[in-house]
């Protein structure tokens, strides 16, 4: 007990010491002057590394093991914190210090060269760099992979989304494999039947979108007593322990993109605000990991907004703050505006029905190449071939190819899936709640979303990190993760077919 | 020389600990939601603890002998470095880790309280907090002293501006004492004779006065490239390296003072940005203490904005900025609203003739209380005589008197006198400025700061902490400091006395 209380006082300190790089970074995108960023550089490699230190030292190994044979007298939130510190541990003890400073550099000096490289749509520049990032990525995962008893890439996806696996994915993957593109195509002909839906005209003051930002977010359930909202060039939810920041970008010609930015950012801060205070500053209490994280973001987003419910409330509301009138305005145009089906290059712009298809082609792309089954020098080729057979887009340059993610760039191999898997445990998540509280649907009509926090609040936030994603997926909607009620959600939505 | 190169490792580690709090610091004073108070407290404890240890280790202290043992090898910014880093380490040491955190812990508890206690004017409720916290700073002083061979406040006064000595403060202020009050008496006639100046007819709107005040400070020569101006209810400069954040508060009402407000802390800003590049990580390329700190803030506020040129400049930008017409809008009636003597009970609205008054009264008092002959519960009499006595000033009551500065409840006792030791160095720079410079007065007639900001740069910014602060104001001035030029200033300025 002694030794699992000692080690309760170092993650604290390791909590607080994250909560300080998260606002660092925070600022980063958000408030720090250009000239800044190497001094800002040198205070967070200080953070991390201290972190590091801390995480790794023998103290920290000695009370683990201690503490671990003592675990028969801790509760179940207890172990559950024990195990982990101890997952942390030893992802961070895997690595050799000078594994981690060789591939954290090699990555930010990629990164730098990516900016470059994509503006100038020039993938040879990129290549020896991105060579060095993969290599050293491959050797991270060698050395995970060592002590975890996992493949490199497993060990890699173990870092982002805690017990996922390679294994569990690919037959996931090969169901919407199977049945995407039919879908897309059906999707997009029944959409042409109807004619294009009509842009709302513009243009929209950027203080209007963002006062109706702040009303859906607090109808949402944000708290606003711990946390904010503000503007920065790529949106993100960062910030720190009650203090969940969320950002958006503006466009002043289409008001529709960050009100749904801002919807999408707001789920992942209701995970992050929503979890037991009592354990703020302990493993256990963290997300659960990237695929339900982005599960929260993409029910609060696509799932709940992009109903014709929701866009019955917020029609008038957005009406009312931009003086709109006229058949643009009406919910039904709203909702086509928002379910708009249009196969493109770039993964971010993409609607939910063929995001999934850019997520199968990375997923196929980086499994390959930390396999050893696919040379960086071959990737444009591969990526524009990829995208080609699943979406029957061209990819007309590098620049809207292979070189439009900073994910590789900055060493992030195993990220990609949890996009998807987030949608499936979203659409999984919500069918449940739905199933449980059938007025969820008809309060959305009324901007009202108290019933559908609640049921995520108890049935997600709350667990934070006691149980693993499937016994999670288990307790919330009875199943494991699956990819059913995702593939019933398009079908419904996008072909019109009973649920 | 192995040695040395460790320790300034260790320092820059400690640099980029403290960059990480000020930008910390300061988003607490900007942007922070309230509900995150209790997380930001764990935050910059965990930062400060950290710092601490590292500071203190044994491994640190072993080096600075060893390096101090060779120290024969070393350059003069080096062998000042590594005096810096001693002074760091004995502070640091020199108090138990039981006093450090009691001291702290009492600290917040009294500001908290004193905040409660201001608002309702209620002495006796923050007085046994006072009580412990005094007892705490009093042992701090004492086990500095003990090491330092120093009294207990000069080890204090030692903290905030190294070498200063109670000794050193003694005849300097009581210099001003002997002249201050007849001053006081004949500039008020003097003024009264004159008729009061006309207020500036507002209102004025915040957007106008932040565009104002940042092009008086790009005038002065602000780096925006490495700095920010914002909002926060108590006007500060802090951040971090290459990252310098300057504070205002408006007031819709009178524009006049945030602007001079903004150029205040524009000084403090241009002493941050000014220092040396390649020493911004150790302990002698910080600013040499909190006097130079403040006389470069006063510097440009006090000796450069409030001249009759300078106001000749700033006349036509506001009636610009604002569309004002008629007399109010004279340079003569700006600079006579700028340099108005009106002695009253509050410090931080004092003018400068009699904000030295309030400073030689609370010197007096905090030492009286470190030295033991002031109780705590004796003050509120002591402060309210001490004002009437050298300000002729009634005090109403204790939210107006003996509370209303921070610095006594937050644990800062021997900080006061910084001020006035800093518009006395900033009196006698600019004298020497102006001497070297004579076009230094009429270009700021024009907005033009450089040759005034070329000089600072050199005489002061560049030598950052390679001197004591005598040394520097002797190779800047050809004088130690020195109550001469301020006298000489006063007098000038409100007396109409030829310099």
């Amino acid at each position: 007990m002694q030794a699992y209380t000692a080690l309760t006082t170092t993650f604290a300190r390791l909590g607080a010491l994250c909560d300080a790089g998260g606002i660092l970074g925070w600022d980063t995108q958000t408030q720090m002057p250009d000239g800044a960023s190497d001094a800002r550089g040198e205070q967070t490699a200080v953070l991390a590394v201290l972190g590091h230190e801390i995480l790794t030292s023998p103290e920290t190994a000695d009370r683990l093991g201690e503490a671990e044979a003592a675990a028969g007298t801790l509760g179940a939130w207890e172990r559950a914190n024990l195990r982990e510190m101890r997952r942390a541990y030893t992802h961070a003890a895997a690595v050799p210090g000078d594994l981690v400073e060789a591939s954290s550099k090699a990555a930010t000096r990629c990164e730098m060269v990516w900016r470059d490289a994509r503006r100038d749509s020039d993938f040879a520049r990129l290549r020896p760099h991105l060579d060095e990032v993969l290599r050293l990525q491959r050797r991270v995962g060698e050395a995970k992979g060592a002590v975890l008893g996992l493949s490199p890439y497993d060990a890699l996806l173990d870092g982002y989304d805690p017990g996922m696996r390679q294994a569990r994915i690919d037959p996931l993957f090969a169901d919407l494999r199977a049945t995407l593109p039919g879908l897309i195509a059906e999707a997009t002909a029944r959409q042409e039947a109807h004619g294009a839906p009509l842009p709302l005209p513009g243009p929209f003051p950027v203080k209007i979108q963002r006062t109706v930002g702040l009303q859906l977010m607090g109808a949402a359930g944000f708290d606003f007593a711990r946390g904010r909202l503000d503007v920065s060039l790529h949106p993100f939810c960062g910030g720190a322990t009650d203090d969940v920041r969320i950002t958006t970008r503006y466009d002043e010609a289409d008001a529709t993109r960050a009100l749904m930015g801002v919807m999408h950012e707001t789920g992942h801060a209701l995970y992050e605000q929503g979890r037991p205070a009592a354990w703020r500053h302990q493993p256990v209490g963290q997300a659960r990991g990237m695929s339900l994280h982005e599960s929260q973001s993409l029910l609060i987003e696509m799932q709940a907004c992009r109903t014709a419910e929701f866009c019955a409330y917020l029609a008038p509301v957005l009406r009312e703050a931009f003086g709109g009138e006229g058949p643009a305005w009406t919910a039904e145009n709203l909702h086509r505006l928002y379910t708009r089906v249009e196969p493109g290059p770039i993964r971010v712009d993409a609607d939910e029905v063929t995001y999934p298809a850019h997520i199968l082609l990375r997923y196929r792309l980086e499994t390959a190449m930390i396999a050893g089954d696919l040379a960086v020098a071959d990737l444009p080729g591969a990526f524009d071939e990829g995208l080609r057979e699943l979406l029957g887009v061209t990819v007309p340059n590098d620049r809207l190819g292979c070189l439009q993610d900073i994910h590789w760039p900055g060493g992030s191999f195993g990220y990609f899936p949890t996009y998807t898997l987030g949608a499936v445990a979203a659409a999984q998540l919500f069918a449940a709640a739905c199933a449980a509280h059938p007025g969820i649907l008809p309060d959305l009509a009324r901007g009202d979303f108290s019933k559908l926090h609640a049921w995520l609040r108890t049935n997600v936030h709350a667990r934070a990190s006691v149980m693993e994603t499937d016994e999670l997926m288990l307790a919330a909607t009875g199943r494991p993760l699956e990819a059913t009620s995702f593939q019933r959600h398009l079908h419904a939505r996008y072909l019109g077919e009973a649920v």
